[in-house]
């Protein structure tokens, strides 16, 4: 059976008031105490956002957005802005606090926007990724953007890989390409990402008749050279690959210079497609990179919306954890430019 | 005569604890009122800060940052990273609000920031400008990072930019260049790093008793593709320069385009050297590329830690605003890589 406020205040050895003082944020509760009850919360797995709400008196009109390392993938940013724009447009205002990926920073985070009332948080991961969020998290409405959390214990929202790998190859053989390359992204680091669009490009192939050759396929490790290096290792294959497929607009970079060196033109003899839509980078490579956008406005859209309805339904029973296990998947659109 | 909380009370027609109310961030003022409030306190320029936290009980240990525009120059958030973490050095909760340079949100931003008892704002453009912040701002301790206003209304801190051009162009004298091509900034669109860039190329030039020719020096418009365009101009001349100084890494990539289609290489024909280290960007061109850096997290720092000087010494009558008339300026270093 759930556990009741009392069940808590009892575990935390306070008053039941106490713990209500606690649930509703107010400062007049002292740090060691507040701890104590938000421990045994954990301790006995209470979900207190339900009770909580109907003891509050009134709305906050805020929601938190708790994101991981803003400052190594900047451009996946967009998520802010589109969490942003959702949460105008509903009246609530976005408070973000960044994390850096630090475990205390997270926890010190969750605890202090619960303390300002939100009525729920969105969790942001900077590129498509597992999570495993603070327990704390589950004290309020919660949604995961461009992440997941392996046992679908929150709703989630990620972008489509194999959808993007399948556009990505399906694109440069719709412009007549037979050999195709792919310089891939870390199969580890970006694991999600990676597989999925390989997935993408060989069920492209496939459907194409085209035969899967496995020389054509690397994968970048951290280096960051690597989209050149891969790049220039495809380019001198005996039988070399008149397209390329790179796993983001950053080793399009790269290749370009790898393509350029070799005296090769883009797209006569060397067509390629980027990954990312990474505006700054897409649109000042000459030519112009065409490439696939990641639908982080659309995430960030996605998220705030599904936690808003998950704060509108609060106080009725949430669906059960296993109806999050398929996290939410948003297609990543072409964006053309003059590259292929 | 300054004005008073008793000033405010009359002309707002509410009673001097529903002022307090208001300056101590209670919900419990309906919006309505709230906002007669605040009009009353923007008519009279009343400056609360020095009263409010006297009536305050407790500090909220918050405090806030406002910036403009994150999604369009995403490698500037180093400076909500800098700032966070000199916030948690201290001790403080940063929360952050986005604007995207619209005055109502940014009004209301302010707003609710004050509401949540922040102790002080700092408020961060994402390129180097000048802002004309709500005048709400007045009624916190505040501190403007990346960006300046025009009067000196409050303390500023900016990149050096004269240094960092004159850094720039001197690199490329110490490498025996002689004929060095600028592909400077958008003059309009980027005032302040564009004049100040060109002013420290001259002086370096100068210094080295090279002449300036201002066939050499070349300004992008808003177009994209201005680094690559820019850049042929100058190749193509007879006496072509032998290195090129590009405004920001983004041209850069376009001046690579350009370079390697004459089949011309890097840095043995054509050295480059870019502005900002965007990393993204510098570090997967092939060679990677040298660049003068923008001291964004520096400037986050420090932007907090004059923030919690204010803070600190509230009570106390602040500096004349003519004090704040030069913005601190903050030293852009050398990043070297392969391509100069």
């Amino acid at each position: 059976m759930a556990a009741t406020i009392r069940d808590v205040a009892k575990r935390a050895g306070v008053s039941f008031k106490t713990v209500s003082r606690v649930l509703n944020g107010e400062a007049t509760v002292r740090p060691v105490t507040r701890q104590r009850v938000l421990d045994a919360m954990d301790a006995l797995d209470y979900t207190p956002h339900h009770t909580a709400r109907q003891m509050r008196t009134r709305r906050s009109n805020t929601i938190g957005l708790i994101s991981d390392e803003i400052a190594t993938s900047p451009f996946a940013v967009d998520i802010v802005k589109g969490a942003q724009l959702e949460a105008w447009h509903h009246g609530m205002l976005l408070l973000v606090v960044n994390t850096e990926r630090d475990a205390q920073h997270e926890a010190d985070a969750i605890a202090t926007l619960l303390e300002r009332r939100v009525e729920g948080i969105v969790y942001a991961a900077m590129f498509h990724r597992s999570v495993e969020p603070n327990d704390r998290l589950r004290h309020v409405p919660a949604v995961l953007i461009d992440c997941f959390e392996p046992n679908g214990a929150y709703p989630a929202v990620v972008p489509d890989e194999e959808q993007g790998g399948h556009l990505a190859t399906q694109t440069l053989i719709d412009h007549g390409h037979r050999r195709i390359g792919f310089v891939n992204l870390d199969p580890v680091a970006s694991a999600a990402a990676a597989a999925g669009r390989l997935v993408g490009y060989r069920r492209a192939l496939a459907e194409a008749g085209l035969p899967f050759d496995p020389e054509l396929v690397r994968h970048a490790t951290t280096a960051t050279d690597q989209g050149y290096t891969l790049t220039a290792h495809l380019l001198d294959l005996e039988d070399r690959p008149t397209a390329l497929f790179c796993g983001n607009d950053r080793m399009a970079v790269g290749a370009y210079c790898a393509i350029y060196e070799r005296g090769l033109r883009i797209p006569a003899d060397v067509a390629v497609i980027g990954y990312d839509d990474q505006e700054e980078i897409a649109t000042y490579l000459m030519p112009a990179l065409t490439t696939i956008a990641l639908p982080h406005l659309e995430m960030g859209r996605w998220g705030v919306r599904r936690l808003l309805d998950l704060v509108a339904a609060d106080g009725e029973p949430l669906a059960d954890p296993p109806a999050f296990a398929t996290p939410h998947r948003l297609t990543c659109p072409l964006v053309t430019r003059d590259s292929v």
